[in-house]
């Protein structure tokens, strides 16, 4: 149970508090949008990997699963791989690119300041450009809002990852600004 | 000068990040006007010293003297009253209310999970709504985000309080979706 009423207590993670307050669920959901499915160079399945990365990073299950569930969806691969993306991305065999963006976000989770000029630089090396990186500082900054907001207010979540199947499908495709 | 080419690199902190990123800059005012100046039981002078104190956790400069400007614009105070509440806000006059509630928005920025029921409880004690609630938790949260933002991406900013005392009040009384 959240530490604050909601009225749909069984809706899990961000989904009660949206629901229960849809004066701040809309400028939140429109966030969500543009920065996972508005015009950006980095593919979705990119941006919801950095989303679920950054959430795993945090310890937001909710958050995590579900963005995992949304990058599988866009990607067409199996919750598995999202999986061991998030668990050593330095490991599996995504882009060079890919690889230093994730760098990126890991240090924004830490705070802002632990980004350096170098971190930057070793990013534009391996082909990104000033709006890819522009982006994904600023996914990974709003997945630290997200991710406390979800917890800090005591929501519920799934365990498993098949729960969240679905509610990815529905994310990746059906976007964030849907009727609920 | 900021990580990525700017435009207008004599904006300083996240203002020549949102000249430059209309894309995302439009659901992210929206969002900062709602928190901080849209309908809420608590004033916009305690929800800005919420938004200056989580800024002065993280160690955002723009950010922290900016909403603390915001906030004495609203309270109608002197600048330095505004300092004294973020470096001690345990030992200042402030209600039992909001001191309740600014432990809970120190708690939201060390991260989700370091909020617990008995803080919450203890908010409650002293007056403060389920609403009031969220909206604490909410605005601590988004400003995780704003400060990475504007610090991950190496942004500049004026050093001393009186240059953010007109930026302050237009925050304050023209709010933050005004044309740029």
């Amino acid at each position: 149970m959240a530490y604050i009423k909601l009225l749909n207590e069984e809706l899990p993670g961000i989904s009660g508090l949206l629901t229960n307050n849809p004066r701040t669920a809309a400028p939140l959901l429109n966030l969500a949008e543009t920065l996972l499915r508005g015009s950006s160079t980095l593919t979705s399945g990119e941006r919801e990997l950095i989303a679920s990365y950054v959430s795993h990073l945090n310890d937001c299950h909710f958050c995590h699963t579900s963005h995992g569930a949304a990058a599988a969806a866009h990607l067409a691969c199996d919750l598995s791989i999202i999986d061991d993306i998030k668990q050593n991305f330095a490991q599996t065999g995504i882009s060079p690119k890919l690889r230093a963006l994730l760098n990126i976000a890991a240090k924004v989770q830490k705070g802002g300041k632990y980004v350096l000029a170098t971190d930057v630089e070793a990013t534009r090396n391996e082909g990104a450009t000033d709006e890819e990186i522009h982006d994904t500082v600023l996914i990974a900054a709003a997945f630290c809002m997200f991710n406390r907001y979800v917890d800090g207010l005591g929501t519920w979540a799934p365990k498993e990852n098949e729960a969240y199947r679905e509610m990815g499908e529905k994310m990746a495709f059906l976007g964030y600004n849907r009727p609920r």
